[in-house]
């Protein structure tokens, strides 16, 4: 494609949506035009986020007045994003959302973590875009759902064994930096809160979950993980640590097979000879995975490592926009 | 006890070393009266950490002039203890010993990890100081083997599931601060290694993982668990959040009521409605546990904080070296 | 004095409060009866904040049913201490206030900052609670005006220099960990603001100023210093590093003994042979200095380490409680 | 320039020299032949630095093998560099050295912080490579003595009123990351020491001071500063908090105007309205400076925060590369 796509970022005031817009504003094929927020409006995004070097004044969200731009990244809360995502819709926009609002197709199991939906008749439309499982159909599709960034780091690291039907049971327990709270200011968030401490939580249950389970579903595991979260004293990152009861015994070299031939093509997948740490992936969309057999029990240990705010979230809806608009996926994000 | 033990720190240079030399300056019923350290001898203890304020010289050992003290402390690298220990209890001290050496009762589990054990002899006296579990045997005995941090917070999250014969299977995922790795200098614990990361080690076996199954073999588990250690970017915490599949379904209640009845007359355990952080331990003997059922699977899950210099290794060493002199096992500690 | 002061904790809910409140609950000559806050009501300071372990419950203030104790220690906001202070000196209580409201006795230098003086009859009767400078006044004293943090750490930094009348001019920056910045979630305190920075902030005048200037004129130093705070990524500790012209030149060996002069019978002070971390002195009432002569200029160099929410704030609200209540000052600090 | 101009890296090891590697890497008009190191040969730069994807082998340094190349950028120690860069010149390759070995022209001045020099002959040659202020020499140079971090920031921050004759006295405090104190694994650098932890060093003398003193000189100001370095919990950043006596009193307006004049056609330097953090500058080669005039005392205020590895190392190497190749400066920095 040779021409621009004309772009905007509606909720470019949160974290996730100014990383996009500072992606997109970087972007050799995308011209990002306009930028909205719920907040902030008259601001420079340079204002809020000086790193980013974005000059461009957050606007209120008009619809209609974007009618002439060709792609809309939506980030906004999980539930305010399905009546945004139909109005642009309606204005003829494709959309990323980056939202939950489109990942579950299941109404119930999404009400149960998110209430009534909004825009129940564009589910139909929507493809789940984590972009390695799901990129022919992401190409082709007016409405991608980017995942969450817990389902991402996991999905990726379970896939493999998913597709082959070799998960009998599996736990995930990931940890995640401070920013994929958000940038709400909260007790959680303060830096004394989340400082030299660790601290599991949605212990009984998390909304990221039902992505994980209706994913695996569609690879062939009938069997639902256990996934915690954890909140760690770091800004970006996230660490998915996978512990699976193989259905048969498996040698490591056949594991590490295994992950070879599923992402050996992948540009933004890395396999790694030893545990990967947050670190080697931050800023970039890579996750970067390790594959083990624990000898005491012979449990296959997979851990994947992403950026939240990068492959977690804008960068994997700019790779996911590179691929609705024809370009190279991993046009800008290099 | 009325009486004042006389004790010795052998190895006071480490940071566990340290921590215990610094709780004894300030007990009670404990008068500390010689610390060694095979590097940094000469040196005050109040110069190499300032915030402990122990004015004492560290001396190189010589364990015939500690022979009209009560107790040592011994605080050496796993493999270095044991000689040491045995020239100690040669001049009639009684000992808590820090390192692994006499942790694990069988030779061939310790040599795997260690190399050949130096002092076997001694095996048969040596007490697993885990005080919640061997309370009554530590009281009585002239060798106490203080156990690791990792098998003090995963242990206490699992006995009390062990002892009722629930675990089917468990996943002990485990997150330490970067004190844990020691105070030698090492790529590892250079602060922009660990520093905005998180990173997975041990992952194909960890030295400690012999002393879990010992212990939980002892309760009646026969299950052999998953542990994986992981670093965060913290000075002194660990978390071990355990995935535990039942023998038969369990309520949240039921559970629950299981670890009060386990630890509702023990001091230094906290039962927390809330998943703990280490933040709230920080400085303590205590060990936080918080208990629930994952919905989606009714798996069990604990969450069992400690600090892994306190609880982990120097005040839990404490802790038993009270119940050895008779003495009110929280003296010197709250 | 043999018997227990009866006491209470004015504004519990914040970081001085609390931590003064922890420190109160195990003093063996006060008993806490009453903790009260204006948010949380109903909760227990432990569910707040588990590692201070204080099961009181924060009560809505009364200050007529406080007036059965003998002592309030005030830690509210700003501008709103000084009509609570007033009640409680109404009820008859010895007070001493951690807010700034009866710092500063010049009315209008009060006023630029806060704004008008809600109880200026009062200021008479402050004494202003730098223990080390002003010890006799405090013993005697109904109502204490405790420092600020940035205020303590700089006076004790310049006073043995003002008082000598060596101080022509003097630069202090100042660097603070992110409790200093109180426990209100905000943009600011933000742990993705806070990690991986430091900020200078207040660059144009600073509230903490004119206390620093007062005290420094008191002690003869007519000139004004400049003073400038940054937030740097930790949660307690403050460092000074004091740049200061003298009037005359000065050896270091000069120099320091000035110091020794000064504190050398200070318990909470500490003169180190090497620049503080402020991580000496964690979770302490200590102050540890250490002074030098720039070879290249002639310049005195003084660095004053304190935490901030200790000598800073609460542990030397009850010292100077302490010397009101004709106790030893080191009581329950320890 | 439309050739490519092939290059290599010495010292790629350590931090500055491996991003250095890094930013060559990915650079449109360099080709980045070879790396070579004093430790950690035969590895490749990404096992060591995953984060950096550079795939190349490290290489034992033979400067005979390199003479077909252009460029060498050399980063080895202070002291160990001068000999390594006489025998790339003697190959014939123009040289940016990261090192302090050639950036000091008065040689006693050197001696007396690194030792006898070992190539003085090539001292008349070196071009201090601080971009802004010498960016024509720079472009004609063979060998450029790239600066140190600090003197970086410092006098960028000075150097506009130095240049008006308006610093009469200047104190620079100074605050940096952990990663400017290198990749040696030491008990400074060890998380457990700079976690938590502010603390001054160097406080009696530093030996970035006479370089600062040397180009402050050259611009006509014959004071010397006060320079003070301090280490800070974070990776990378730097911050430069400068506070001026001027020679005459200035307006805000005037100060500021002033930078503007000195500043506004730099693309990497930013004038800020607001205090800068060092989180804004983040792996940029930008160095963002805010100026203010305190109210109390009139003293300029000048803050200036870079990247200690980017514009304080790696990043303005390649920068002032550029210019000796007839680039765009800009180009591979973006």
């Amino acid at each position: 494609m040779s021409s621009v796509a004309r772009a905007c970022v509606v909720g470019a005031s949160g974290y996730a949506g100014a990383l996009t817009a500072r992606i997109l504003w970087d972007h050799p094929h995308v011209s990002l035009e306009t930028i909205t927020a719920r907040s902030e409006v008259g601001r420079a995004l340079s204002d809020l986020y000086p790193r980013y070097r974005v000059p461009l004044v957050m606007e209120e969200l008009d619809p209609e007045r974007l009618s002439s731009l060709d792609v809309a990244l939506v980030s906004y809360p999980h539930g305010a994003a399905a009546e945004v995502v139909a109005a642009l819709r309606g204005q003829g926009l494709r959309v990323v959302d980056l939202s939950a609002d489109f990942r579950i197709g299941d109404l119930d199991s999404y009400a149960a973590w998110y209430g009534a939906h909004k825009a129940p008749d564009l589910l139909g439309e929507a493809v789940f875009g984590l972009t390695e499982l799901h990129r022919s159909e992401i190409a082709g599709a007016d409405l991608v759902a980017n995942p969450g960034c817990y389902s991402t780091a996991a999905l990726l690291a379970l896939a493999p064994l998913a597709r082959a039907g070799l998960i009998e049971d599996a736990v995930v327990d990931a940890k995640s930096g401070v920013s994929g709270a958000g940038r709400e200011a909260t007790p959680l968030t303060h830096f004394v809160s989340a400082d030299e401490n660790v601290i599991p939580y949605g212990v009984e249950g998390h909304r990221h979950a039902p992505e994980i389970d209706q994913e695996l579903h569609a690879l062939g595991c009938s069997e639902r993980v256990t996934f915690t979260p954890h909140l760690v004293p770091l800004d970006q990152g996230l660490l998915a640590s996978c512990y699976v009861t193989t259905t048969r015994a498996l040698e490591a070299d056949e594991l590490r097979a295994l992950f070879e031939e599923a992402y050996d093509r992948e540009r933004f997948i890395e396999l790694a000879d030893v545990p990967p740490g947050v670190r080697d992936v931050r800023d970039t969309n890579v996750c970067r995975i390790h594959t083990s057999i624990e000898r005491r029990t012979g449990r296959a240990l997979v851990f994947a490592a992403i950026d939240n705010l990068w492959k977690g979230a804008a960068s994997q809806a700019v790779q996911n926009l590179n691929l609705m608009l024809g370009l190279d996926e991993a046009e800008g994000l290099a």
